[in-house]
């Protein structure tokens, strides 16, 4: 597909890129207009307004009205993003993992009694997964449950990553195995987070999150194509615990 | 600038990740041509071809050479970069000490001998804040230790998480407030979380890495402007330690 065009704008973005990186507009500065960009750059006003278009989805720049287009940050997420969708079913869920343990301890420490309540409600709507007829009605219950818990945590930004990677997470599944196959941690393992949730207990839930997220872990070493994330030997004596 | 075609691809975007959403085309599934697409939802080529740039560089899209362009993912890290971009540096920093915690207790577990020689390289050269003439140079050396520690957690997707996180909070610093108001966390504070690694324990190294994070959370809440994490008032008998 239009492969021509594609590559005359990824040259830009990269040009534009390494220019961001090596500082010549730094943070906070406006960039060129269009057409002095498209003279600076040797290229088309299209191309300029393509990848500019492309910095403005990432989040490298910003529009401020009647003003101009400005630097937001000159780091690109475009890496981490590529890590992240390239990443293995196991590392993703692994990441999901560290943000359930870290949201339930933070919402141990700050979820107002709204936040509790919604936290309860999801549980007691998500039930147990013998309830359900659909896999995946239950799997939907059950994020809710969890996004709760994020949206509990005090940090806008840690609870849309948990959105983030619970979603690529589901999504990698559906790709990669059988849902019916994955162990359904019970409603009791469950409890033991709102409970300590209830209980202001910021260890406790996240030892109790973790409880929760470790089975599915060591089910999937056993369903899916060998992929450790150690790829070296252990050296003698480390704790693999 | 260009306000109207702007908002012409904005709207497909919108229409298509609608239609993403609603599973029309799962994924997996190829999505129609442009020709196609631009009859199917009433606009352009150009802007059907915009639109499909900007999904293909957000990673939902992805092109098979001579094949099309299939459904990667139905998630859109869009929603979770405005949040992240549009958070508080506060709330950006306790994103990138939960994952620092993190990677630093993967790390125990998993680096190998190289990963660990090249962590205490890092803190060799980084050594004290004392011995640099110009912050930024310390600042840089610091976090090539902290990214040597990522780089060992054994999980690419969190290592690059944590080295897109540690940029933006450096982004936000900068233009925040001075650098300098900052407090070293000293050596031995990152020594501690060095020996942790080295002796395989996943708990202590945890815990000396949230050592690290913690002065620098407390300094920023007396230096910038209130922005509290929690944002409603602890219920009686909450343990807010």
């Amino acid at each position: 597909m239009h492969q021509e065009r594609r590559s005359l704008v990824d040259l830009a973005l990269e040009d534009i890129g390494q220019r961001l990186a090596a500082g010549t507009w730094p943070v906070g500065s406006r960039i060129p207009t269009e057409p002095e960009l498209a003279t600076l750059l040797g290229i088309s006003r299209n191309t300029v307004r393509e990848a500019i278009r492309v910095l403005l989805y990432a989040g490298l720049l910003e529009v401020r009205q009647g003003d101009g287009t400005y630097v937001k940050t000159m780091t690109s997420p475009a890496d981490a993003l590529r890590a992240i969708s390239r990443a293995s079913l196991r590392e993703q869920l692994e990441v999901r993992a560290v943000l359930e343990e870290s949201t339930a301890r933070l919402a141990a420490l700050r979820a107002d009694p709204q936040g509790l309540a919604r936290i309860e409600d999801a549980l007691t709507l998500r039930g147990e997964q013998s309830q359900y007829a659909q896999a995946e009605d239950f799997i939907a219950r059950d994020l809710d449950f969890h996004l709760a818990i994020a949206d509990a945590c005090g940090n806008a930004a840690l609870a849309e990553l948990y959105r983030y990677f619970s979603r690529i997470v589901q999504d990698s599944i559906q790709r990669s195995i059988n849902d019916e196959a994955l162990p359904d941690p019970d409603l009791a393992s469950h409890q033991a987070i709102v409970m300590a949730i209830r209980n202001g207990d910021a260890d406790a839930a996240g030892t109790a999150a973790a409880a929760v997220t470790r089975p599915l872990m060591q089910t999937l070493d056993s369903l899916l194509p060998a992929s450790p994330l150690t790829s070296h030997p252990q050296p003698p004596g480390r704790n693999t615990a």
